[in-house]
C-alpha cells in the first residue's frame, strides 16, 4: 500500500491505525469494465475464527462508515460506529463470532480508493478512479474473505449503503453466505435520494478547493463544500419529528432572536458541527464516488428488472429490518425487497420497527433492533451447529 | 428607487420592466428596531378596483415568487407563476376583483432588498441590510394598500410563505382584512425547514464569489452556490412519491450508465435545470433574508407560546388548505393553525387535499384547491355585498 512519492492524504491517519490491511496483486474487474490492480482492502476483525471458520460473520459500512465498526476511530477517537451491535455480549457476540469489517473501495481509510496513488501515473487518483459499484465493493471483500479462508460466511450484516451490500453478497455469492440481515436499504436507490447525492456531489464540485478532484496535487481541501454536502445528507438521516423533539425552534445560547445570518438556533449549530467534524475524517473524492456507487444500485436492473430473479434458488436465510420513520429508505422499500423474496420462496423474515429516529435508527440503541438481530443471529448459528 | 451611482443588479431587470412601484420616504420600523428610509414596494395590480375600494385581494408570494403572479416575468418571459387561480374567469377573478400583488421587502424584484442602494453608504446594501421578519414585509404591504386608498381588503391568499404572510396579516391588522386563505403553511417555521434553508445559505456562503455579501462591488455573482441552494430547496417542493413517478431511475438521453459524474439519471438533469434557472432571476442576497425571515416566523412566539391569542377577537375568516403529501409544510401543521383558531372561535374552514404532488401542489392545476378558493371568495363576496 506504499508508493513513492507519497502526496497528502486527505484524511490524517497514521498507516499503522488503518487496522489490517491485503494488497492483492490479481485485479479486481469493475462493473465500468476496468480493473483495480494492484488493490488495497483494509479491515478490522473482532474475535476469534474457530478451527472449522464456520463463525465468521462480515458488518458491511454505510456511506461515511468505516472498518471501526468496534473500536476506537483512529482519527476521531470515538468509539467505534456500531458498539451497541458488535461487541462482547452484544447481539453480533464477539465472544462467539469472529467479526470482520472493510473499508469498502472507494473509501478513504486505508482500502484503495481516489486519494490513493494510481500507479499508473505515480499521482493520486482523483478522478481518474474507476466509478465503483456496491457489486464492486461486495467483490473486494469476497476477495478478503477468500484470503482468510473462509469458505462460508455465517453472515453478512449492514444498514444503508451496508444493507445494499448484505443484498448484494446474496445475490452474488449465495453459497458464500448462510444469512445476511440487511437493515433500513433498499433494493434500488430511489429518484430523492439519487437527489440529494447529487446536491452533494454538486456543492464539493462548486468549492474552488475541489480543482477538479486534484486537490492532493495542489494542497488544498474542498473542506467548504464537503461540510455542506454532509449537512444536506444529515437532514435526511433524522426524522422531522426526532429534529422537532431534539432541536424545535430552540435557540443555540441566546435568549433572543440575533437578527444576523449567525446560528441562531441549535439546529444550525448541530448541523454546523456535522459538517465540520465530517471534513476531519472523509475524504471529497471518497464521498463522490460512494454516493455514485449507492446512486447506481439497482438490483432488479441486473435481472430485466425482475428482483425476485436475484435471489431465485438461493439458500441464504434473510431477516430485513426497517424503521417506520426512516424516510431515506422506507419501510415500503424494505418490503419490497421481502416480497420479492417470498416470490421465490427464499427463507425471508422482515421486521417494521416502531421508531421515530428516522434513518439513523439502525445506529442507535434500539432494543427490538437489537433483540431481533441477536435471535436471527443465534438461530442461524444454531442451524449450522456454530 | 433611482441613485447614483448604480451597481450591477445581480437579476438583470429594466425598471420598466417590475411594473408599479411606490418610494415611501416615511420610515419602516422593522421588528430588528431598525427602519427603512426611504423604501421602495414594486407590485403589480389586475382588475379593476371598484368605487367603494371594497373589491380588492392581495396575492402574497412564495420564497422566490414576486409580483407577477398572472403575467408574464420580464427576466425569463414566462407566464406568472398562478395563473391557473389568479385571472379572467379564474377562482380569483380579475373580472371582478382588484388583484394586488406585491414584491416583498427583501426581495429583488424591484422592493427595497440588499441588492438595493443604501442611502447611508451609497452603495449597495449587502449584508448591511437590515434582517427583515414576514411582519416587516406585511407592515410594507400595508403601507401599498394605505397608499392605494384600500381601507379594507376582501381577502389576502397565498400559499407557502405567502401562506405566511396571510396569518400574519389577520394577527397584525384584523380590521383591514375580512378574509384570508393560507394554503401549505405553518405558524412557525420547523426544525426541518430551519435546516434545510441553513444548508441553502451555507452553500451561498462557500461561494467564493460571494464575498461576504459584496459580490455587486466586486462584479461577481455567487451563481454556484446559489444553485446548490435552489437544488436542496427544489428537492423538499416535491414529494417522494411525484419524483419516482415523474423520474424514477430513468437515464437521461442515454441508453446505459455512463460510469462518469455527469448527470446519468433524469432527476440529475432536471435538479440542475432547476439550479442553472433560478440564478439568473434571483439574488443571492435575497434568497440568504427571505430564508431568514421564514425562519423566524413563529406566530404564537409574540404571544407568549399561545397561537391562538394571534387571532383572540379577530372578526376575519378563515380557509386554510393543506396538501396531503406536503412534507414541508405537512398538513399537521396546517390544522395546528385550525385548531387554534376554533380555541378561539374564529370563523375557519380546514380543507386538506389529496395530492401526491407534495409542497409544490398549491402552483399546480388543482381543482379543488381551486374550488375551495372560488367558492370561498365567492361567498365572502356576497356577505361583504361586492
Amino acid at each position: 500500500m506504499s508508493e513513492t512519492p507519497r502526496f497528502l492524504r486527505p484524511v490524517t491517519v497514521h498507516e499503522a491505525d488503518i487496522g489490517h490491511a491485503v494488497t492483492f496483486a490479481e485485479p479486481l474487474p469493475l462493473d465500468c469494465g476496468r480493473s483495480l490492480v494492484p488493490f488495497t482492502v483494509a479491515y478490522m476483525t473482532y474475535g476469534a475464527l474457530n478451527a472449522d471458520k464456520s463463525n465468521a460473520i462480515l458488518i458491511c459500512h454505510a456511506l461515511t462508515g468505516d472498518q471501526f465498526v468496534a473500536s476506537a476511530h483512529p482519527v476521531t477517537g470515538k468509539p467505534g460506529w456500531w458498539t451497541t451491535m458488535v461487541g462482547p455480549g452484544r447481539p453480533i457476540d464477539t465472544n462467539r463470532f469472529f467479526v470482520i469489517c472493510a473499508n469498502v473501495i472507494g473509501g478513504c481509510m486505508g482500502s484503495t480508493g481516489p486519494s490513493e496513488t494510481d500507479p499508473a501515473t505515480g499521482k493520486p487518483y482523483g478522478l481518474n478512479f474507476p466509478l465503483v459499484t456496491i457489486r464492486d465493493m461486495v467483490r473486494a471483500q469476497k476477495r478478503l474473505v477468500d484470503h482468510l479462508g473462509i469458505k462460508t460466511l455465517l453472515a453478512v450484516v449492514g444498514g444503508s449503503m451496508g444493507g445494499m451490500q448484505t443484498l448484494q453478497w446474496a445475490a452474488s455469492y449465495p453459497q458464500s453466505v448462510r444469512a445476511v440481515v440487511p437493515i433500513a436499504c433498499a433494493a434500488r436507490h430511489s429518484a430523492q435520494n439519487i437527489a440529494f447525492h447529487e446536491v452533494g456531489r454538486q456543492a464539493i464540485m462548486a468549492d474552488p478547493d475541489w480543482k477538479n478532484g486534484e486537490y492532493q496535487l495542489a494542497g488544498t481541501r474542498p473542506a467548504k463544500g464537503l461540510a455542506v454536502a454532509r449537512m444536506a445528507a444529515h437532514i435526511t438521516y433524522l426524522s422531522e419529528m426526532a429534529l422537532q423533539r431534539k432541536f424545535g425552534r430552540a435557540l443555540q445560547n441566546r435568549a433572543a432572536l440575533s437578527f444576523q445570518f449567525a446560528p441562531d438556533f441549535q439546529i444550525e449549530s448541530y448541523l454546523h458541527h456535522q459538517g465540520q467534524s465530517f471534513v476531519d475524517r472523509f475524504d471529497a473524492n471518497s464521498y463522490l464516488y460512494i454516493t455514485r456507487a449507492m446512486d447506481y444500485f439497482d438490483l432488479a436492473e441486473e435481472h430485466a428488472g425482475q428482483l425476485a430473479e436475484a435471489f431465485r434458488g438461493s439458500p441464504t436465510r434473510f431477516c430485513i429490518i426497517s424503521f417506520t420513520s426512516d424516510w431515506l429508505f422506507p419501510p415500503v422499500e424494505n418490503k419490497r425487497v421481502a416480497h420479492a423474496l417470498n416470490a421465490v420462496a427464499a427463507p425471508v423474515s422482515f421486521v417494521e420497527i416502531k421508531s421515530d429516529k428516522g434513518h439513523d435508527a439502525f445506529l442507535l440503541d434500539e432494543p427490538e433492533m437489537d433483540d431481533t438481530v441477536r435471535g436471527f443471529i443465534n438461530s442461524v448459528a444454531l442451524a449450522e451447529g456454530v
